[in-house]
């Protein structure tokens, strides 16, 4: 394989954010274009939900600390560790040793890069879940593993997220090294029982496999559910790390900040990566972690509140057209929408609702190849502009419904 | 070779910035503390050199925009690369689509690992120069290629650096896909002449060898020297990646921001590299790029000035010292520092350095296994503070000299 075709299977063209530099070409367009706010459903809208109050002011503050807060150890400052390691203890219910088992990195895109590179070596089997964040497939092709899907039935049940733990278990027997998933999962938001992350766990303990779960909405848990933190178990696989960020509920992304956690000597590999890849975390930033998890009173509940709000008058309008389906959001901000069958493909009408209705959504092949009849959207967005972009997807796909 | 042994090749606590990390153990310590200002030559002090003016009220007017400037483009913002090229263009020399040829990245040290990322397959031979950044051969390593150094003669010659080109040659011969090289050269400080640069772009040409070349210091040249940049010359590589970044002489380190540019099809991988790395430069830093190469008058003429001053001060104590040499810094903020034979190993000197004088210096063995009794310094600090504390240095030294 040369280096050209490698980087084929890693195609961005349709990824979030990058909707720009498709072109809309020869597509066979219907109707007529449809007026309405834009809506961006690929990321949420930092506009319509600032990121924590007083977070300029503390990112000021590490500036003017000047070479203290430019230059730190690259897996971060140590008292902004201190800091972190307590609060997310507290948060996860687990110790978290702060000079060995957390590492501070560029957004939890770049936490996911550095885990998985100080874990995969060419050839190991990785098993991942399908559907599941795009970017798993993708950093497991990158650093030469063997894919190994593992299927979610996540439209049977709500009362848990439907992972086929049979195949896992399987999967796990036959060798693999590495279980890489998310919890709330992205793209379908649900979120995984007791019983699964147990299973999870001493499948990983008793067959030797690292896992690593993306736990990066893990705060915005929607109708009041229980959510388990595999990390705070009694029985734990030996290598474990968790990610987290401010990026999504807390509005972050802007400053590229994300946390991992666990295994000291994976921490370790990670920022010896982290060393070459980018050295450290912006210094300036990391002096914006310190108004997460310290975010003033009723802040968080209140966003949470919003969120379920829009995700329930989302739904209502989901549901009233014949052949739609969604699972009901538990977790994080985004829906997992299958439509029904379309005289086009999925690729050409998210290019159709961008240039006759305003509305960017992600293709579902980016979270499993079978997913060709689904979109995802993030919907923490102003509240009435995403529903009213909602009712205009739902008629353009009327337009095309075989 | 298992994950835990391909990492250990990957050591970073003698990397500059980890020497928190180190203990002082068993060492034999002579003489007693020197007091003095602590100085840490491992890096630049940006308290002593501050940002652009303006960089900070950049970064906040980025902040305001929202949305806008918390996600971009994964290769950045277009507005931000359109101004980029056309000011990068006029320095360098040559033309840069700002659609296809640029990418903002997290440091410069986030271009290299994006470009050797985006070149590099197992087994492919990778030429670098010795003495050169210590990351280079990293990478390297990290990607599973195949190492193969290059000599840099760079004590014998003052009007060159002292490439091999005969073995450069040799090794393109003998099938090397990629070399990497910094102009002006880290450690040492020398630049490439005229001719080295021509060769380079002549055999790449020839042999069909992709090159990256890292002008990270390119515009703190000193003594009115011409410096050659290799994309604006006429005979070029197929493929050539060049990389800069405000990190250095305008000490915006803190923001971590890094450009690349140079063939359109390499950066687009890059691009999709960088989409599952850190998915993109940190949205609001990118609007700090904006004082960059549009600083106020005379401002990176003063810069210079002033390094070059401390630089000569600095040589003139070295030079009173028998045994110790060092090639006068051509561009750049680093001095290469040979010392005489002592009774302790150059890790260990460090160490003491650090315990006994404060003061912090990079090992030699860093930039290649053979220099053994070197160390680095970056020379961008306090001019009277950097004097003592080379004085300090000499002293320490003289207690372990054989």
């Amino acid at each position: 394989m040369s280096i050209i075709q490698k980087f084929e299977k890693l195609g961005v063209d349709n990824a979030p954010g990058q909707e720009c530099r498709q072109n809309v070409g020869e597509i066979d367009i219907r109707g007529e274009k449809i007026s309405g706010t834009p809506v961006d459903f690929s990321h949420g809208d930092v506009d319509a939900f600032p990121p924590i109050p007083g977070t300029l002011e503390s990112f000021i503050e590490g500036v003017c600390m000047g070479g203290k807060q430019a230059y730190t150890e690259y897996r971060g400052k140590q008292s902004i560790r201190e800091d972190l390691a307590a609060k997310i203890s507290a948060f996860i219910g687990a110790k978290i040793d702060f000079e060995q088992e957390i590492i501070l990195t560029p957004g939890t895109q770049g936490a996911l890069f550095l885990a998985m590179g100080a874990n995969i070596m060419s050839g190991d089997k990785i098993a991942f879940v399908e559907p599941d964040y795009f970017a798993n497939r993708k950093l497991v092709e990158f650093f030469d593993g063997e894919l190994v899907p593992i299927q979610m039935e996540y439209t049977k049940f709500t009362d848990r997220a439907g992972l086929d733990l049979k195949a896992l278990e399987e999967a796990f027997k036959s060798g693999v090294k590495l279980f890489v998933f998310s919890n709330p999962n992205n793209p379908t938001g649900v979120i995984y029982s007791y019983n699964e992350i147990c299973s999870i766990a001493k499948l990983g303990k008793e067959y030797g496999v690292t896992v690593i779960v993306d736990q990066l909405y893990s705060r915005q848990i929607f109708d009041n559910r229980t959510y388990i933190h595999l990390c705070s178990q009694k029985m734990l696989p030996d290598n474990l790390i968790t990610i987290i960020g401010p990026s999504k509920t807390e509005s972050l992304s802007g400053y590229r900040l994300g946390v991992a956690f666990g295994t000291a000597a994976i921490i370790e590999r990670m920022e010896k990566l982290q060393a070459i890849m980018a050295l450290r975390c912006s210094g300036y930033n990391q002096a914006a972690f310190k108004g997460w998890f310290n975010e003033p009173d009723g802040w968080m509940k209140e966003r949470i509140v919003q969120h379920q709000a829009i995700r329930d008058d989302i739904l209502k309008e989901l549901r009233t057209v014949r052949g739609i389906e969604a699972r009901t959001t538990e977790g994080g901000s985004y829906l997992f929408v299958k439509l029904p069958v379309m005289d086009i493909s999925m690729h050409d009408f998210v290019k159709v609702l961008r240039a006759q209705a305003s509305v960017t959504v992600t293709p579902g092949i980016e979270f499993g190849p079978q997913f060709v009849n689904w979109f995802r959207i993030n919907f923490s967005q102003d509240h009435k502009a995403a529903v009213d972009a909602i009712k205009r997807i739902i008629k353009v796909m009327e337009w095309y419904r075989k």
